[in-house]
């Protein structure tokens, strides 16, 4: 641009939020922080910035390429967190003993990743998790579930919380290895199976032979096993199944395998804490196929899927881990949580309409039309405010098309209309500009009930 | 540190929120959020990184040396935003078109600043701005008046909104400069107006004479229009004089001054909208020797006394400008708006005693004592969470006493306590953890309400 002027845009692969979106995150986040609090989870933050030792740990060559990573004033190395979980480990291992154990905790906050930009993955986006640490009880476990349903309860998504344990998975996969126990070898059965919901049946069958060099007497015995869940999404197959069936008949397949019998006993532990009237049992199943990452998790995992948007992947994820801070301290910090997957859950209660996508938080814009007459609507504005009605007075006298026109913009369902005659007279009119009819004559010590009564029909 | 071990550490002038202080921050973020969605306020985000040269703008060397500015991965000159306000400028330049004018927002984020920390500042800390674009009408001062004296009537902090209007300033200091009119001499003695308050009669009078070179006359005419409003700031002197007096008196001051005239009239109306109803005049002051910084406010400009406190400073802070994003854009922008001291805020809050600075949102504690009750518990638990009552289940089959001093810890104020016997019969004990006493066979159908009523009683 000529003239001195810079050319307002945003890095690739950065966004603002519009007022609509801000506000439907916003009243989302609102919604899940209730949740957190109705279940003692208090908030906590940590800094953006940390030293790049801290947040690169032990690290791998792909999140290291994905840090916001540079030298600060002081010469220190530094980088933008790129999760809440590395910040949470670094903050545990500083305040545990302060804070006593267990210790719960949510953070919701952005992180940064220098990823390639992909449609709908953004290289800042908001985390949102919530964890219990200091505790290896299952209850703690049974509790992440519990919010979780909560969560989705309240932000009305029909949904289904998918639930593995570890250690079946891991058990199984020990037992075809007994004659090969490297890690490489569990390590591509795992994978082969993970992408059994993407890649089908035989492309699966051919990695675990190829790759892994199993039978197919041991193929048949994966297949087996894999069946003994419905892993598939579509919402019908995951209702057939009780989740008492799958772990059964899971313990028939495994009989012996000490590994998977401890697994399913604790999730049984865990159903019999959450299904006796906290969550609704339609909301839970048991998937054999889940492992959500290879290192981290040790013990349960969980997915949530929209059951009404089973495309658009689980929407809330999370597990227990052994050792939450290892890199920080020698004390052990056992703990469990999950992650709401904060972008498809917008995603997902925009689909279902159950968001408005207004761009004004007002419900009503008082107008203002005639000399003299600003100080008496300030006044009634601020009445109106004060009883539970967000009004929005129009900042200047203009003609009543150009502020009805703005309203009609903003999306604001009514407009107050009053010149000093009627406030003389001490009336008004409403406009309901969704019908474009207007009552006259109001009398302004009734126009809050009124308004009232307006906007109480209007959400119904 | 030895064994691997690293150092959980944070950057310099960085720091965690612990959950008490997180609690705090996000209860007061929640009330101020009312206030700005009852006058029609929306929020925005903008990304934390953008392209420095759009932040620098035209920048000054102190505002460059602040900067966290790096090269990202594709060599692009980057730098965290230090502010709220440049990014405003380039977000309204971009969007201002397709969002319609005028346009209100708040934006409430973490910016990064590379200062020397000192006791109290931060190198990172969050910004709570809220603005109004696109009207050049002293009603929209008006409504960012009202704003702020909703906020901190909400927040039950005693205020005083100090406001002056720069054509006033300019006006006056510009006819002391009509011989010599420099830029210069009209800035060296703004800037010694400006440090009244610290600095004292005697040393500004100095100053005015060896730097500005005014003459005792004009001096003594310094001093008549300083004397005019209660720039001091102890309670009862600004209590002593009205706005309208302040206003008059500085009008027969500076008769025929066509710029302070002006803006003399801009705040007659703007005290004339406010003052009907809307604000308390209590709450409102004119003092005319407020600048708040030297280029960048062109109108009214506001500070917050928290008048219980007025040495901690303004707790917020604004003013009207002529041309908001002039750097990226020709589109002619003016606006008005203010920042809320969030620090500051919190701090007022805690000295205030209006904050409860607890380690959990839980109002109650449900123990968990016997094998076999989990679920029952767990579904008790989750009913008092669906009538209100935050809930906190102790994670573990632990000792009672263990539970209770857990509570006591997080300065929860209840427990529930409640073996298989009790269970059975349908009943639980409730503990009261500051008093000491326990109320015995609690019908488990009245819980909530008598958990409610005992908790409505802790609160009064």
């Amino acid at each position: 641009l000529s003239s001195g002027i810079i050319e307002p845009r945003v890095l690739k692969g950065f966004r603002d939020l519009l007022p609509n979106a801000a506000i439907s995150k916003t009243k989302m986040l609102e919604t899940i922080k209730i949740v957190f609090d109705s279940f003692g989870y208090p908030p906590i933050e940590t800094p953006a910035l940390e030293y790049a030792e801290i947040l690169l740990g032990k690290g791998s060559e792909e999140s290291d390429k994905q840090l916001f990573r540079f030298q600060d004033q002081g010469g220190r190395d530094v980088a933008l967190r790129f999760d809440l979980t590395v910040p949470l480990a670094r903050f545990a291992a500083t305040h545990a003993h302060d804070l006593g154990l267990p210790f719960r905790r949510y953070h919701i906050a952005p992180v940064w990743r220098a990823e390639k930009p992909q449609r709908g993955r953004f290289r800042e986006f908001t985390q949102c998790d919530f964890d219990i640490i200091g505790t290896s009880s299952i209850l703690a476990d049974a509790e992440i579930v519990s919010i979780i349903d909560t969560v989705f309860n309240r932000l009305k998504i029909n949904h289904k919380i998918r639930i593995n344990h570890r250690a079946i998975l891991n058990g199984f996969i020990k037992e075809l290895c007994t004659s090969d126990p490297n890690k490489t070898k569990q390590t591509t059965i795992l994978r082969a199976i993970d992408k059994l919901d993407k890649l089908g049946k035989d492309v699966v069958s051919t990695e675990l032979m190829e790759e892994a060099d199993l039978s197919a007497m041991q193929i048949e015995r994966v297949f087996e096993f894999l069946a003994l869940s419905p892993s598939n999404l579509s919402k019908t197959q995951i209702e057939n199944k009780s989740c008492e069936q799958i772990l059964n008949d899971a313990l028939a397949l495994l009989k012996g395998n000490q590994l998977a019998e401890l697994g399913i006993e604790q999730l049984k532990y865990l159903l019999d804490a959450t299904l006796q009237g906290a969550v609704n049992p339609e909301n839970i199943t048991i998937d054999l196929t889940i492992a959500r990452g290879l290192d981290y998790y040790t013990g349960a995992v969980f997915e949530t899927l929209a059951t009404d948007l089973p495309d658009i992947g689980s929407i809330c994820s999370g597990g227990r881990y052994d050792n939450l801070a290892g890199l920080y301290t020698k004390r052990q910090l056992p703990g469990v949580g999950a992650s709401v997957g904060l972008d498809r859950t917008l995603a997902a209660l925009e689909e279902l309409g159950r968001i408005d996508n207004k761009a004004s938080t007002a419900q009503v814009l008082f107008c203002i039309l005639d000399s003299g007459t600003e100080g008496r609507i300030f006044a009634l504005a601020q009445q109106l405010r004060t009883n539970g009605i967000a009004t929005e007075v129009f900042p200047e006298i203009n003609k009543l098309g150009n502020q009805l026109k703005y309203a009609d913009k903003k999306e604001i369902g009514y407009a107050i209309i009053a010149g000093s005659d009627e406030l003389s007279r001490n009336c008004c009119s409403i406009k309901n500009l969704r019908t474009k009819t207007q009552e006259d004559g109001i009398s302004l010590e009734n126009l809050s009930s009124i308004l009232k009564n307006n906007l109480a029909k209007t959400v119904s």
